[in-house]
């Protein structure tokens, strides 16, 4: 089974990279799950019901979140209808949405959860116990679990693909909008990426203006964070592989596109 | 000019990289200029005035630090004397050692450069403001500058490397111990990466015993992080080229060397 | 001398409060200098002209500020122009308005400092060399010279305190809303106290609406702090009492007015 | 019932300060049960057996702890055992000790609960719904319930106590080191102070030596904190008077016992 993973999908930049290239990718790759993480996808913050469904039509057949899901004040009208929408599981028990969903596929199915960070970021339930809860669940149902994790520490992000190294198929980290360059195999067989990177401005301080976040570092004023509406884009995602009968991760690559490095069909 | 850079070395597991690379990197590469981020060499924090040492010897030119560099308290002896020592540069006026350092090859000079990041880090002064006043300083002397930007937040990092774009030759991040796959020439001449990633321990968490960082996050309590004795290895570099003339990056390429990406001479 | 500081007011019951009680304090303890902490009182967060020019009306000569500086965006428009508005002196150096004041009484003149923390709040300027600086200026023109010292950790303030003790006349602290019992003269000569607390809704948490404060540590939903329309009021300040030729303090005392502590003139 | 609770005691200074204290107000005030603080009292940070065993045996039935639990090694091999010994409830599952204790008095238990904040400290289990688990467990056995709740921001403590109101009989606040004078009993019948405040050295900052604090402020470089030997002293507390049929509280005194406070018998 083959899962292709979009990551943080800031804006309408952003939204038009996944309109154009994840058909492209798609059609070149032939993956069985297109997952995209959305949590910037509404003007850099939160998501919309619109764009939720613009991401299934484009053929993603799951879309997770982060930090920011609550952020555009929609989310609280259709989260609990959005039935391919996770965001972190491990929120206090009673929060709207859930943290985990299951992809049919054929005869099979595959476990979908998005869980978030606490370094650096609020504190909210320890990720290591909710996954230890999630995983156990999803195992009773199937061998194919991909996990999001949304985190800032590359510490807490290493720690936790350790952590679940042979339990479950993948750990992909999102969050820092920065690729990074440490993807693998780790020994029992789960693929790991420390974070999967941004999609959106290619151009700006993680997606954001540049003006407007420099001002911040430079005065301590207040500044409204803003997406540029021009200039050139990226897409940023990983493609992973994996043994259809045991879900272990056989191959994880690294997918980058933007000027520097130009998309080949 | 073509500066090798090799990201935090971590313990004995990561000299023994350095040891056993730089020489080969220097022979594939020739590079003018090789530099080595030490902060975590001496058993993962700090540096001893030996281990600096051994770095000039195989060839460094340069040694950065960063938020470990007190850590060993060697460090207070042999600062001072140490010319080719860099610390954070926006560490208090009064504090030993220095965050500029030049470097005489031939007929020109370069400037190495060590800031440290504010963001998830503890409160120090402004690097952004040092870095005008290293820069002008810097400026005067010669073209060609080098940035260590030794820091957490990928949001700070890229601010301070769009802030420094055509005023410097590179500023490279250091810190987070991962690789980033975000190396670029930005618009007038600036080559950067997030962070470099790390030298040393390749099964670790960020070079660290793995099973002491985890009962960290499990826990909540005390643990004395410990470097791991054997194991397999990484080492972790940029190799950036320069305009002889204009000091301008014209290449970046990013280094990685382990078990699943072998060196080849 | 004699100083009556009223700590952070907030919103429209911090004003009313000032309003009720400005003048009774003034007419019991008869101070020659009154200084009221406005951070919060446009509405929780900031302050305008016509509540700048209201608290001088009322009898306040100082009106010092904190980490809300900038909230509310009105205050670019007339930080310049007023005179007797003081905000954090540590924020970067070309940031509108002014750390120090010089209030004019009779024959001799009194210095008005405003520094902000940085354990816990964002990373700006030293306040440490700041007040250095400051005190230092301030000392060729006065021996009275007054601290606001708006910051949320214990260590650092008493810190502040100890630092500056037999320097200045007074270091009060700001920004956590509630009044601390460790008022003390310092053996040098410094009036201390940790926290004067607020001047606003006595039912609220800090001062703005409880139910939406324990949403948002319940749920960890984003939500919107706002300030109690209605309901019972607290006013916070100290009295402190200098010694006319040298400046040092002799005094302090706290004040607090709330359904539980009446006032009684 | 009278409860008598002694503020984080830090060091010999402050064991001192139980040692001669704790008995006279033991006799001026006759409380029915006396607990004490104990997460500075090993030098600082942490706790052994012998001060534990000597806080028993100066009259205390209780001794609860906070984020310095486990700084001491020693507390690994007696909090088993020890009956009397609570650290904060919302540490993971199965880390070593308890977060409730119930005092057995004459013919009525008390319940004695601690637990930890997670504003500025580090993320553990949510205080709130620990809460909320521990008082439903301990409303099946007495009405009178008391907790320390050891945090260091203002609003997560005035928050949890809100919370609580009317449910247990007291909320008193550690771990600031400084006390507050916002002691009130809350319209539900809570007796509630935001901090205890500190028993150890008066001229420290936060009881530790000055100069060290402020070399760390002042140049950011690690210090070892010491808790000074010699020197003035201090002793907070608070005394609580709890309805014996209901639980509800109906007075809380806040005590401070210093040079410029000093004790009357
Ligand atoms: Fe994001
Ligand atoms: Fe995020
Ligand atoms: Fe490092
Ligand atoms: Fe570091
Ligand atoms: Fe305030
Ligand atoms: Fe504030
Ligand atoms: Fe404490
Ligand atoms: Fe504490």
């Amino acid at each position: 089974m083959d899962i292709l993973f979009i990551g943080d999908v800031v804006g309408s930049p952003g939204r038009d990279m996944v309109q154009e290239y994840v058909p492209r990718l798609k059609e070149k790759y032939r993956p069985h799950l297109t997952i995209i993480n959305g949590e910037n996808a509404a003007g850099g913050k939160g998501i919309t019901e619109k764009i939720y469904r613009s991401f299934l039509e484009v053929g993603a057949q799951a879309v997770t979140l982060g930090n920011h899901t609550w952020d555009n004040r929609e989310i609280f009208e259709f989260i609990e209808e959005a039935k391919y929408l996770v965001r972190p599981a491990n929120f206090p028990e009673n929060n709207p949405g859930k943290g985990i969903v299951y992809i049919k596929l054929n005869q099979t199915e595959i476990a979908v959860i998005n869980l978030q960070g606490r370094t650096f970021l609020p504190a909210i339930d320890d990720p290591f116990m909710k996954a230890d809860e999630l995983v156990a669940e999803a195992k009773k149902r199937t061998p194919f679990i991909f996990v999001d994790f949304h985190g800032e520490a590359t510490s807490e992000k290493q720690a936790l693909g350790w952590y679940l190294d042979g339990r479950v198929s993948a750990v992909v980290g999102t969050h820092t909008h920065v690729q990074t360059a440490d993807e693998r195999i780790l020994p029992k067989g789960t693929a790991y990426i420390s974070d999967v990177g941004m999609t959106g401005p290619y151009d700006g301080i993680l997606g954001m203006e540049r003006e407007v976040v420099l001002r911040r570092f430079l005065t301590g004023l207040p500044v409204r964070f803003e997406v540029p509406k021009s200039g050139r884009t990226q897409l940023s995602a990983v493609l992973i592989h994996l043994d259809d009968k045991t879900g272990q991760a056989k191959k994880i690559d690294r997918i980058l596109i933007n000027e520097d490095h130009p998309f080949y069909s």
